[in-house]
Formats: structure tokens, sequence, C-alpha cells
């Protein structure tokens, strides 16, 4: 791809742009970079941040590397720097000064990804960039400071205020639902038929999170079901050939799925907002809402009661053992041991009811015995509720869910 | 405004809501601004947000002030905590203890100022913010680190790569026009039917940056007219009865008129970028475009006069004047006098031509004794004249104009 | 302009269009027109057709009138074949016969039309040409039964069915907005920010019905002030300076001003389905409003009170002159005098209430003393009172106004 | 569904529109059409129009065919009062006796089908009342003359001039893709990655007409590939893995799929115009385009064959055959016995070349022995090529077409 050629794409542009590019192409993606890092103007900033994510486009896995490591070691922040600028800083205090120390405490790869975030397209790119260094992370931990520097920008980036809820139907772009089909995490879709019976029923809705420079890629979508009343069961939910009703009629909405979509965006948190936009849309076109609930599996539960060989516990039933497991099994930091739990509790939900038989596919049987939850979000609640957990890590469960649990407890 | 209610809009909703905000309300924006930093997760996150904006809002200058030296005086990197964290992670490099070190090192309000914008329309009210901050710096220097902070984020947030390129036309909404109007900072524009003048001719573009979070302001516009050669004159150019030409016709496009639209964003540049993209856009349209070039105003040409007594300066031809001012007249540090000239020589334009007469408006007179200038943007020199400017602070000008100012040179 | 040139725009096309359009440039209009009814398919027919357009649009008054002739004397139904058709269908009723007949009994002239509207743009130009007919009909009763045709085409081309609804708003493009300043009939709107007055403010509604033929053109346009209670002067209606209230917060909807656009659709009636479909919509969107109500003027009360020189009419107050005019004074085919009354009683509103000082403008005090009146539409009565109205001619007024009307009345 | 209850939507409205509804709900079906006709104004018109095509909507077959009947024969035409008012009119034209002729002369029928247009939906729900009556008329010859005024409005209604043009591809709504599949008529798309096949790669196009009554309802769709040099196999054109072309490199644009997609619009041409409307927009976004040709079945080759022993025919080859059946082979009206040959050469298109195993699918092998032709749409030509196919029923055909034909001509 020559220099220039994707922004100034007439042939007339093309002529003058082959003059410019022949010392760029084919030069080092490292020498590159430092390039666009001195480069002052954005005359040939662009074209360097384009060369240079085509290059890594194109590179092997040690090159890509290569490269990791080049923006560990090469812009890395210079220590006597900081402390230097910082002590001026200190002393006399102006833009001046604090520019200096602003500079040098920052380290220069940061400002490298800014830069080659200018490029149209450009941040979908350094979203890849990340899934590949997650990657390579597990394998090489030395790396995982420039995932800091990452996250750092991507927090700036996709922070709340820019994202864009859009509703999925079955007037979406194919290109947008064949991505649903693809990124459904939690009950999959099998056929695009399938993918019908998610959207296109009066009763069911799909809504997503975009990013305006990512317009084709949603980052995360939620999945809802109109219902009368809370349910107990994902199949009879999902089930082919059901009677739809009239949304107007539904008084609950149910949060079946929620899928993340960029790996490369794991650890920056949409999940909590989508919940809470989502719900407050429904409620506004929809006036006999009055209750928002998930229909949530409960991904660790055969494995801890493997675990947890106790008799009193082994002989209870599914649901107190998964009322049991949700309130008072715990991680080291005394937070939920089930995933899906500390997510929706951290959001400010409770565990409302627990239900046996509420997931008999093979998935569900294998990982929490067909057992399920509904995690509910009373707005007059979430807030309370999300202090007490976050601070004093108390788990907001309903009586029922409570009871449950302590007929296993008082016997233990 | 009650708590929630620009996020929870219903009456079912509000009734929650209430029962949360009540203990929020009214309390100070500083103590507000603890908790948002405080609050984990986003439950109460953006409703914290939302009250800060509102409460600053409303409040007057001194109460604004006060923020702002809060922000700067609590919410300020502790220097102890910066080297501890650093010496830490310089001796043991981790994930957490770069962490650390990056978290030291960053004052917290831009933490603050990154949470103020997760609420919708939070990135134009903290635009808004800084150019109060703006105002207040020029009375207090000691505000000005703060705006180091601002202008770091800014810059991340509105990098070219999230901007989006849009029409200015006849068609636009009416919304935008009178922003244009009000805007236009070079050849002002006194009323809708002179609007139209400039947007409806087959022979005008008009073409803006925008920012998705914000899309109904402009950030910055350019004005442009097709021609058939390039014009000497501006009252010509924008002649009330002037006979249009078909755009396919057009051998040149002048840019006649770059305005930048928000205060707040003052030092975020997006002129180069928008000539550039608008010229390949152009380009790309109208296959007959050759020759891209500014009519512009010589803002310091009169008062640079008035200061340089100097016989042979002052019994030349205007034009020599222009031409001598514009490539010899320097700052301290060797860069010219001329704001204009700076921008498009920066950008890698060249003087190509200056002319007597070209703006004999009330302005145009007083401030350059009726010359104007076009700068050219070559496409195959751009990059090598901003390289020999911002290197060598060499200014790129045609023989021409080196002949005219030298036959000043020469004799002074 | 070149034959296909419209349709086929590239110079690679051009090269080819010139050769077959050689013969067709500069003949007759009339010439082309009976090409246009003689080519089968669509080859030559969408040239033809803008051929005949552009040659109209190019003519004077002579030469229109001369087409508009033609069209009526030469593409005239042929008598003896209509009968004979007939005679042949209804002797032997099939596909073949009933076709001959239907194609013998319309004049040649309606397919001309339709062919004509084949090109894009066609439709636009249509109208204006109707607009021309419309004049020239007002000299010349022969042309009469010409309009006929244009009229009974154009009942089928703006069906109710085909027409978008759209909100007229401060985000409308400049365009459309420029119409409404122009075709504001009922009270003239002075320059853009008048305009902004009637679109902004959080209790003002516009809407106007386009056809997709003509997206840029809006057929008609109603003005909506969202209200607490029924208002009585239209002064004070528009006051600039006035307080607005927040939209949810009104109880009626009042409809100040209802204009149509088109002269050339002239008699092709929209009102009544704008009203409604406005109505319609407003009670979904604002839950609070139970009032659809006008403040209209009473363009023919000063004139009638000019013929009739009763003493009891004369001395009675305006109010009571007013409610007697409007419900008592009548034409020749028994329906009220007053155009205004006659068009909302027609859509099934009543008259009531009627003002004095209610429209103190020039135009107010000369044609009805100042007096306005409120035709009420209740969603609950429009289809009973529409067929007394149309059926015994029955005007539909609240007790008040029936009261007011019998002081006179009682006493003449 | 209750009266009004489609308009007037919201929970206030119904309350209201109850008490008209009562007495039309439940009526005959003709009884409410007699009410449309006879309904002044709008007022009722709408709802009754909505009423009549949910009756229909539930009818069975039987009630539909007595409304066809009742259409044909208490709906019609009276004889006596199309003469009286035709003898009328001729005697002294006027407004008045023209009008008075114009509608005796029309069925009342077509003012009730223009009536049940004005809801929204009808159009559509008229299309598919006419395909019913195509169904029925096919088994009862006596309901044809209804027919022609189906058609008669419809032509005026899907004028071209009212038609819109839309690229249909991977970007399109789902709901408009899947009829893509359903009605691709010629080459079966056997699933969604089948059909992203025909429409993501770069050198794929895909062209709809809509019409705006009916926005997601594709009336006619092209299928186009864009190919160097002309294609001789649809299934190497279609040939999964094969490797797109870059649009700009294409020379040839070839369109192997037209669709009709509404059985109701039967007899209402659109596929001429937007071919050429296809090769106009295609013309002029991709300037190395100088080839429009179709890859074209020949659906009655083999039947054709069959029908005729002569030695000379059966020996030759299939080319051969195909050239001469395409040529010489004609109904008794003297056009060409190959529907799809008369649709392209009424058209203007020539035919280009014939080619064996160009379709070995088997429906390729069983209509035409895998034999297929191109059609060209030399622009230069089309004008010329329809007027001798359409009046002298000459078949435009290149040199070699006619050689090979005439190789088995000259010895038959």
């Amino acid at each position: 791809m020559s220099y220039l050629s994707g922004l100034f794409s007439t042939v007339f542009e093309r002529r003058f742009a082959r003059a410019v590019s022949t010392d760029a192409e084919g030069r080092d993606i490292t020498d590159l970079a430092n390039d666009l890092l001195g480069a002052q103007g954005e005359v040939s900033g662009s074209t360097l941040a384009r060369l240079i994510l085509d290059q890594y486009a194109k590179a092997d896995a040690e090159r890509k590397k290569a490269f990791f490591e080049f923006l560990l070691r090469d812009l890395e922040i210079d220590p006597v720097e900081v402390v230097e600028t910082l002590k001026d800083y200190k002393a006399s205090p102006s833009k001046r000064s604090y520019l200096a120390y602003a500079k040098a405490s920052e380290p220069k790869r940061q400002e490298l990804l800014r830069r080659l975030n200018q490029v149209r397209g450009g941040t979908q790119r350094l979203v890849s960039m990340r899934r590949d260094l997650l990657g390579m992370m597990r394998e090489d931990a030395k790396l995982e400071p420039l995932d800091v520097d990452f996250q750092h920008l991507f927090a700036s980036w996709f922070n709340r205020g820019f994202l864009v809820l859009r509703r999925i139907n079955w007037s979406s772009p194919a290109e947008i639902l064949e991505k649903i089909i693809a990124y459904e995490a939690v009950h999959a879709i099998d056929s695009w038929d399938d993918l019908r019976l998610r959207l296109q029923p009066t009763d069911r809705r799909c809504f997503g999170f975009f990013h305006p420079a990512m317009p084709d890629e949603p980052l995360i979508f939620v999945e809802v079901a109109l219902t009368q009343g809370i349910p107990n069961s994902v199949q009879n939910l999902l089930a082919n050939g059901r009677a739809p009703i009239e949304a107007e009629e539904a008084d609950t909405a149910v949060f079946y799925s929620i899928s993340n979509c960029q790996a490369g965006l794991a650890g920056i948190s949409f999940g909590n907002s989508l919940i809470k936009q989502v719900a407050a849309d429904l409620a506004r076109d929809l006036g006999a809402l009055d209750t928002f609930v998930t229909l949530s599996p409960i991904p660790g539960l055969t494995k801890w009661l493997g675990k947890n060989q106790s008799p009193t516990v082994n002989n209870a039933s599914v649901e107190a053992q998964a009322a049991h497991y949700l309130i008072a099994a715990k991680r080291e930091d005394n937070l939920p041991l089930d995933p899906v739990a500390r997510f929706h509790l951290g959001n400010g939900a409770a565990v409302h009811a627990v239900h046996a038989n509420a997931d008999i596919s093979d998935k569900g049987m294998r990982q929490s015995k067909g057992a399920m939850v509904n995690y509910l979000y009373d707005l007059a609640h979430v807030t309370a509720n999300h202090e007490h957990f976050v601070t004093e890590k108390v788990v907001a469960a309903s009586p029922a869910v409570h009871t449950l649990s302590a007929s296993i407890s008082s016997k233990s």
C-alpha cells in the first residue's frame, strides 16, 4: 500500500504521494515509530501511523512481540527525568514546569498509541493489537506493564459518554447481525433462523453499545425477553413455537444473555452501564414494566460442589446448593466465588431466586446441574446494594434465598 | 434537577430514584467530587457526575474558581508517592508495580475529569469548563497547570481518528448553520441570505469537523470557493450577483476562510487535518481540480510597518511590503511574525502570491492596507516544506514572492 | 441539454447518447408528445419526457397555452370510439373488450402526463405545470376540462397513503425552513429569528406532509402551540419574550396556523388528514394532552357585517356578531359563508368559543374587527359532526356560542 | 381490531374511538365499501378503508371472490350514463360537463381502490389483493376485467418517477436480505452464506427498486458481477473460492440475475428501467467499465428442440441451435419465442454471444442443454434496436451469432 494512498485516493493525488513515500516504505516498524513520535505536526503523522499499522498487521507473532518489547523498553519513562522534573515542578509550579513533568512521567509509548489512533480505522486496529498482547502476556508476564498503558488509554477512549446505545433487530445490517451470532457467549445462536427468534418476536429485544470510531462492531450486547412474571427456565423462555406476547402486556424484562464482543477490550467494563441504560429505556417505552431481572447461569456450581464434600451440602436440594454457593462461597478477597455473581452483585443487583431444571442443556447440566438464578435489579436498591457489596462484601439476597441457603448452613 | 432524573426519565423510575438522591442533593461540589473518585463501579458514578456538572453550571465565577483551585490543590499528585512507586517499579517491574506508579504519577483530577465525561453531554460541558478556565488563567497564572491536564485529555479525546468530516450546505440543520454564522471569524456573515451565498452556489463548499459526542457543534470549519485560476480579491470572490461556475469546470479550490468554533478547545489543532482531508475529498469528486490554495489575510502587516520605519520598506509597493513581511519578519524563536503565516507554513504550504487591493473592507485596509496572500498547498511538497519549516525555520515561497521580497531586502 | 444527459451523466455515456439525440433536439413539443405516447417501451420514453419538460420550462406563456390547447384538442377522447368500445364491452365483457373501452374512454393526455411523470423530478414539474394552467384558466375557461385530468391524476398520486408526515424544527434543513417562511399564509414569519420562535421553544411544534417524489417541498404544514387552557389571543400566544412551558405540562394543543404550500395542488385536500395525524401523534407522545383546538381567523366577518345593515346585528358585541356569522351566515348551497369555518366544520370540528381582541394586527382588525374563533376537534364527535355537516349542513357549536348567536337571532 | 385503533393508538384516543366504531364493526364488507364511496371527506374514510382491508385479510377464498364479484358487478360503469354525459360534454364542453363524463366513464371500483390506498400500508395490501385476483382469474376468466382496473392504477402508482433505486449489500437490513433469498428466481440462493457471496465481494453488486409506500419490500432486483471480459459460464462466475477483483479494475458489468418480487405487480414493468439506471450509476462510479452485458438463461431452448425434429437442427452444435432459436424461433405475433429474449430485445439489447456448457446445473441442462446467452446493452444502439424490434420485429444480434444461426438456416 503506497504512501498516503489511504488518505489521498485519487489518481491525481497518488502521483504526488508517490514522490514522498519512497523513503518511508520498507523501513523498520520501530524506526517508523520513532519518526512518528518525532514528527512535528500532522503532515507526515497520519501517513507514518498508517505505515506502522500496516506493517504490524502483516507481522508474524515474533515480530509483533519484538514490537511490544520495543514499546516497553525503548519508549519507557526515564526515572531520572521523572524525579528531576517533579522536583522542579514542586519547587516552582508553572505551566512550563508541570508540562515537563507530565511529559516525563508518562511513557512515550502512550503518545505513540495516541498518534496511531489518528488514522481512520486506527481504534479498531489498536483494539486488535491489545488482543494480541493479552495472548502473549499469558506466556510472558514481562509484557504486562505494557497492557497497563493500553488499558489506561482505552478506558479514556471508550468512556461511557462516547458510547452509543443501539437497538439490534431484524432491520439491523447483516454485517452487525453476523457478529451477534458469532459473539453470543451464553446461549449459542445456531443459525440465522435461530437469530430471528431472538430478535423478531414482539416480546424480544436486543441492545448493544457501539463506539463511533468502530460503527460496525458491537462492543457488548444484551438480549432481553419481555415476560409476565419471572421465568424459571431458559429452555421455556427460548422455546421454538412458543406464543409471543405483546410488549405492552409485559411486566418483567429478563436480561437472559450478556456478551462481550471485543477480546481486545477485556477489563474495560460496559455491562453495568448497558443494563441500566436498557432498563431505563425499556421503562420509558413500556409503561407496564416494573421488574428487571436476569436469568443467569451459575458457572462455578458443579466445580465447587466437587470440591466441597460435606454431607449436608451433598444431600441438599440443588436449589439449596445453589443458594448456599451464591451467598456463602467466597474467594480469598471475600468476594463471591462465582464470576457471574460478582458481576451482577457488583452492579447492585440482588440474588432473587434460584431454580432447578432451569437450563437442561448439556452445558447447563455440566456446569450447574441445571440450576440457574435470577438477579434482581431493583432501581431503588442498586446503589445501596452496590455500596454494601463493595465496602462490606455483603451479598444482597431475597429472604427466600437466604432461607434456602440457611437450610444448609445451619446444619453444616 | 432530581437525582438520576436525566438517566431514568419515567415517572416509574423517578419514584425509585428519589429515594437515593436525597442525601446527594445540595452537597458541596468538592464533596461530590471526592465521592465520585471514591465511588467504586458506575452505579452512583454517573449520577454524581451529573450532579457535579449541574452544580458547576449554576456556580458563579468565584465558586468556579474555587472548584479549579480544589482540583489543583486537593487532587494533586503526591510527590513522595510518585518517587516511591517509581523506585518500586524500576526495582521489580510488574503489572502491579507499574499500575501503582501510573496511578501515583497522574494527578487524581485527570481521573475526575474522565469520570465527569461519562455523562451524556459531558464532553461539551467539560469543553465549556475549560473555556472558563482559560478566561481565569489570564488573570491568575497559578491556574495554568490545571490547563495542562485539560489539554492532555482533550488531545486524546479529540484525536483526528474520532472526528467526523461533514459537508455543511443549505440542506444542513438550521441549528448548525446558525453556528456557522456565529463562528465565522475571517469574513463576517451578515445574515441568512449572506450565508446562503456561501453555501448554495454550485461553486461553493463548506466542511466542518464534528465530534460524535457533540454532534450539533462544529469544531472547526472551512469555506471553499471553486474557481478558474487563483483569485486575487476576496471582494470579487464573494461578490453578490457574480455568476457561479459549474463545480466540474473549476481547476482551483480556494480555502478563503477557516474558523475555529470552540474556545474551550484552544490549542487542540484541527486545521491542518481539515484542509488536507477536504483537499483530498474535493480532488476525488472533481477531477479537473489541480490547485489548492488559500486567499488569506495578513493580520500583522500594518502593525509591523508601523514599527518598521526604514525608508526602503516604507516606500516599497504594498505587494513588496507584504512579501517581505511574510518571508523576513520573524519572532524571537525565528518563526514568522504573522500568525496566519505560521499556521499555513506549519502545514507545509508555501507563500505563492501577494495581492494589493485584495481586501478593501475596513478590516482589510486597517490590518494589511488591503493586501492578501495565497498560500499554496502543493501535495507533492507539503511534507518537505513542513520539515524545513519546523526544523530549519525556512519559509517556502514562490520565486515571484522571493523576488518581490528581495526588492526590499537588497536595499535595506 | 443533450439527449439522455440527465440519466446518463458520465462522459462515457454522453458520447453514446449524443448519437441518438440529434434528431430529437429542437423538435416541436407537440411532436415530441406524440412520439412519447407512441414510443413503446421505456427506452426513448424517459428521454422524450425530459425533452418535453425541458421545452415546456423554457416556453413563454403563449407557447405554454398552445401546449395546453394541444392537450385538450389533439389528445381528446374520440366519442365514436368510446361508444363503440362500450357497446362491444357490454355485449361481450372480457379483458380485451374492457381494455379497449378503458383506453378509449380516457383521453390520451392522461397517459401523456403519466409518462411525463416517469422522469426524476417530473412530479414537481407537473405540479408547476398545473399552477400555470390554473392561472390561465382564470382568463380562458375553455382550458378548464384539462384541469379535471390534472386533478384526477394528482388525487391518485398524492393519496394520503403516499404522504409522509415529518416534524419540522430547528434541526430541519435550511432549504425546508426557508419554504416555511415563504409559505406561511396565516400569521406571517418576518425573519429567521421569528421562525426560530415558532419552532425551537419547548411548547411549539410544526409538522408537514411531504411526498416522496418531492422530498424538499412541504405540501402543507401546521403550526402548533402547546398550552395550559385554550388561548384567546394570537398575539399573546406568539408573544416575544413569553416563558415557554414544558411540553409534558400542556393539556391543550392549539393549531394556530395551517398553510398550503403548492399552488399547483389546489383542490387536493390534505388539511383534514394532517390535523388528525398530528393530533394522534401528539396524544401518543404527550400523555397530559386532552384538548385539540384551533385559534383561527374569521376572514369574512367584516365584509359580511358591511353587507348586513340590520341594527340588531350592528349593535351587538363583536363576539355575538362573530358567533352569529359563523353559525348563521350561509352561502347559496347552505354551507357557511366563512371559508375557514367550512374547512374545520367539514373536518368534523365544532365552533367552541369566539374572542374579541384576539388578533389585533392590522389584518386581524381589518378582516374580523380583531375577533378569532376556536374550533374544537373532539375525537369522540368528529365523525358525527362531519356527517351532520355534510348531509344536513348543521354547524356544530358549543352551547355558549349558540347562546351568543341566539342573542342576535332572537331579536332579528 | 377496534375502530380507529390503527390511527389513534393511545389509550386516551381509544376511549373516544370506541364510541364511533360500534356500528361499523361486524358489518358486511360490501356494505362498508358502499359507505366508503359515499363518505364525503376523509373523516370516516380512512377508518372505513382500514375495516375493509382488515375484513378482506381475514376472508376465505370464497368471500374474497364474492368481494371481487361485487366490485365487478355493483361498482361497474353505467353505460347509459356514460353515453349521456359524453353527449352532454361534447355538446357543451365545460369543467362541469367533463367532470360528469369523467366520473361516469370510470367504474366506481377504481375510486374505491384509491380510497382503500389512503390507509398506511394500504398499497401493499392492494398488491396482495391483486395477487389473489390473478390466482382466481386463472380459474374464472370473468374476473379479468377487474384486473384491468388494478393494472391501470398500479401503473400510475408505481410509475418510474416514484421508484427509488437502492443498493442492496451486506449492510442492508436482514428483513430485506431474507426477501432477496426468497425471491431470487434465476440462480437460487441456498443460504445466508451463499447470499453473502453475492453481495460482499468487491466485484459484486445488487440493486433493487423500492416504492416509498412499501419500504421493506423490493419490487425487483438485479445482481451484477464486475468482470474483466464477458463471461461464458455462470458456474465460474459464481464459483465459491474464486478470487474477487477490485471493482475499479473491471471493464464489464454482467447482469446475471433479474428477479421480480411481487406477484401482485405482474405486468407492471420495472426491468428495463432498472437495468438502465444501474448501468448509468455503475458507469458514473467505475470509470473503467465500458461493457454492459447479461449472462442469461435460454429457458425455452430444449422444449423448442423437442418440437423441431429437422435433422439440420438436431445435428447442429448447441451454440448453433441456441443462436438459431433466439433469432429465428418466433411466436404467432412474430416476436421471439423465448421470454427472456423478448424482455432484453424489447429493452433494446442485442444477442451478443451464445455459450455451451455455460450453466451445467440440473436446471440449466434441462431447459437449454447447458447453453446461455449474453445480451449486450450498447447504449449507443439501444434506442434503434428497440425501435426496430418493436416496429419491425427485427432481432438485433452480433455478426458471430448471425453466422452461427445461419449455419443452420442455410441448410434447413
